[in-house]
């Protein structure tokens, strides 16, 4: 991709495939596993979060936003991992994703609301 | 974004932010709740991974992938909604911890090797 | 153990692996699973504290402490059944770690003090 | 308790509460937070049991399993920080909850059967 352009998310997968194939990592990379590991990274997020009240929780993040940026990356980072090892075409997925929410939260019935799309009436 | 072009980051971004501000969604949106429905939306996926041997897993991920894809895009959607809510550039944020992956993990250490950085020798 | 008689955690542990016995599951059982499991029951608890202010947690947990509380004992449920499949002694561990915590956190040090203990001066 | 019998459930309930007050630390213990280092120390359980095949596993926990003892234990104290905070009698709930699920997975069923009771026929 040019330095000027923004990447898409395939772009960002290929950088990850290729970061794991020069170093000969796909033996280890079982979905399973992938989906562990995405799990510990978002705990490691989460961990930022923790005993602060509002007032030093927005000061936290604010000094903080770097490293919890790059803590995101390592969630975005097994995301795409795990949907190339499992054959799922991450853009397509979003797409659906996205039709499927406004299905399930229409504004009409979503606006200020914030209940599960089960408990909307 | 064109219907033929593959979406950025940052246009998935935009769309989710649009999807939530239709909604009015942002007066419940604070950091802390977002990183702890990454969590949840993690474990979403990860549930898919439990009592199952290998070959039954294997099985198990063919036949649902499209549902654990859009598990995934759940989790990235969390991702992409905590970083905007904290003035993340998430694009930068990716980059800059490739490189730090890059630094940490060199070729000629981490190759066929999956111990963590502290530990390769 | 008497009905009369509060259970200790070994009790409890007899319990749970009773319960399994009887259903024959112990096949299912590997210690990687019954972790993954921790965290899935882990994260049911948390999905209660999810998108409330302050006044209406409380109104909430209230309302819902006994599915919470059941859902408490789910996470428990793991611990027993994982530190039985890694031959712990729960009992004695729990001793152990408690000493580590006096010795990791004096109460001089502590008192008011919700720092980590590498953090504490 | 005397040095030589088991705690009960209540008894360990009673060690942390005291660790906690000898510390002065209930004004951090709001249950969200609570429930949250739930997951985080979850997550650091799992930790474990990543990136390693069956065998290499199975050895690492022979090796490792005073520390993972310790982080269940870790686990069980915020169980018993949280149950406590929100007023909830954990011996009851653990009756309860087994009760509970005696009838979701009755043995004639359930016998060497691990699916959910909702897709037990």
């Amino acid at each position: 991709m040019k330095a000027n352009t923004k990447p898409t998310l395939s772009d960002l997968e290929k950088k990850i495939i290729k970061f794991r194939d020069d170093r000969n990592w796909k033996q280890f990379h079982n979905p399973k596993d992938l989906a562990l590991s995405l799990n510990l990274e978002s705990a490691e997020v989460l961990e930022h979060f923790q005993w602060k009240n509002n007032k030093e929780l927005e000061e936290y993040v604010e000094k903080n936003k770097d490293v919890i940026g790059q803590e995101i990356v390592d969630v975005i980072y097994y995301c795409l991992l795990l949907s190339h090892e499992i054959n799922v075409d991450i853009n397509k997925a979003f797409i659906q994703k996205m039709k499927l929410n406004n299905k399930k939260y229409p504004v009409k019935k979503a606006k200020n609301n914030h209940k599960k799309y089960t408990e909307l009436s």
